[in-house]
């Protein structure tokens, strides 16, 4: 069993689990099942992606969608696209020549249950998918706003963003990083991905650039927090509560915000980053609570 | 060294070796050299694809374009995208976890010169800059050129296309297929992308279907054929010639087209193939003389 979110608001709960719930159904209808040669790789490309994953991209996608009106059959594909990309970088980091894990969201990697060649595949088809999905004019009926997508979702996951930042976690096993390299790791590796969930909506209901950044703003804060608190949460937590195995970042030798600040700045630093990504908020007044209500689920959850 | 194309004509060569120079120039500005901690990641990309390739791809998205009279510098940047996607999946393929090779284009392959990781990596990175660069406003100044761009290289390179090619290719060796099978296999793995490179031109040129689908046609005859001839090099040559190991496919157990249908059989079906490719090509009358001797020197290439 895959860990569920905890401490969330009962409200933001239940906005969570229809998420999860609409998006695994988009996700679904994106890979569906065939009789083909190649149904192997369309099994381990959904079992990488539906193993009960938190979707909070995909949340990310469909609450500022919900900012400027966007038809939500179009916000939830952007977001299954979103899913499909972050879901490929945990298959190619879980690889044994990257983090070697054995678990994910508490089930084998998808190299463990199936092997390392379709995991890798997997993943491969799993990215250029996302391109597909982003570009179909089901997606959106104005081309400038699909190739908005696909450019901006490229340059968040390429070589100066998540690849870059993945390239850089695996040199930091071997050299020691300030907390300046750590934290521009993170904003490459998670924080960029963020962004584009976030920013999403507003590419999608062809919002102004104050709004598109006030969402990045938010999303850049609210990823260096998750990741402060995924930092503490690996130091803290046993297997069976965050679903992956404990202390990985240490036996790594990874340096990390707990290892470089300590564990009790390193919870202050995640709370400060938590109201400063709110405040990037208030152009959209009292609209964009669920995203406040979500920056406060990050810092207090418990996997 | 790589092996340089023989039996050309001197006209063709000419043009060979002027579009390797060409998109080589426009690769090196799309990877340039850089000081930041990621520095490595992009060392591995550039040591990925500046590695002595023939650039047939490139050359068929530059002879495509020209038939349309498209903008070389356009046609430059997509030819440079569809390079960095096929040399992504050759970085893939090569990893000890597929194909296993140490050698490629002569030299050892990414994950030899660097490690497992960067491979993965690099191939990861060059797969989404692809279409950052599809999606670059420099590319076309109409986004439903640059969004048609995006959404065919994608299916061509996705799960029912390149990478479900490979994952076959992975099972062949596992399971006997018969020529129907290996067929489809190769128009997957290597067809689509060719198809895509070979339309390109057409893309960016806003032609009309039937150019579009004569061009995909010429692709798809011409692909099978090289992937004959290819079989037929790897019973035949040495790794000195290929610039990769040889007899890779009989030592992995793989059905090709040689073990299927015996070497004479192979040849004669090549030569249909290559025939048959030219003829789509008449819709272009005397314009598409270059691809046409393209087809020829596909089956007396001994590299």
């Amino acid at each position: 069993m895959a860990p569920s979110p905890r401490d969330a608001t009962p409200r933001l709960q239940d906005e969570l689990d229809e998420c999860v719930e609409s998006v695994n159904k988009t996700i679904t209808r994106l890979l569906p099942e065939t009789d083909l040669a190649e149904a192997h790789l369309f099994e381990a490309m959904r079992y990488g992606v539906l193993n009960g994953g938190k979707r909070l991209r995909p949340f990310m996608v469909l609450q500022s969608s919900k900012l400027f009106n966007v038809d939500p059959a179009r916000a939830r594909r952007v977001a299954a696209a979103v899913e499909f990309l972050h879901c490929y970088s945990l298959i190619h980091d879980d690889l044994p020549a990257m983090d070697n894990s054995d678990l994910r969201r508490g089930v084998p990697t998808v190299h463990r249950k199936y092997d390392e060649a379709t995991a890798i595949l997997s993943g491969d088809a799993l990215l250029t998918l996302a391109f597909e999905v982003l570009s179909d004019r089901e997606t959106h009926s104005d081309p400038h706003v699909r190739v908005e997508l696909v450019r901006k979702l490229a340059i968040a996951a390429g070589p100066s963003g998540m690849v870059g930042g993945q390239m850089l976690d695996l040199i930091g096993e071997e050299q020691e990083f300030d907390l300046g390299t750590i934290s521009r790791l993170q904003r490459m590796k998670t924080g960029h991905l963020m962004a584009f969930a976030c920013e999403a909506g507003a590419i999608l209901g062809k919002a102004d650039d104050a709004h598109k950044k006030a969402l990045c703003n938010y999303a850049y804060d609210l990823g260096l927090a998750f990741q402060v608190t995924d930092d503490i949460l690996d130091v803290d937590s046993t297997s069976t509560e965050t679903g992956k195995p404990a202390n990985q970042d240490d036996k790594a030798g990874k340096s990390t915000f707990v290892s470089t600040m300590g564990k009790d700045q390193a919870k202050m630093r995640a709370e400060m980053l938590v109201h400063q990504a709110i405040r990037h908020l208030h152009v959209f007044e009292n609209r964009a609570d669920t995203l406040k209500e979500l920056a406060h689920y990050v810092l207090k959850r418990r996997a």
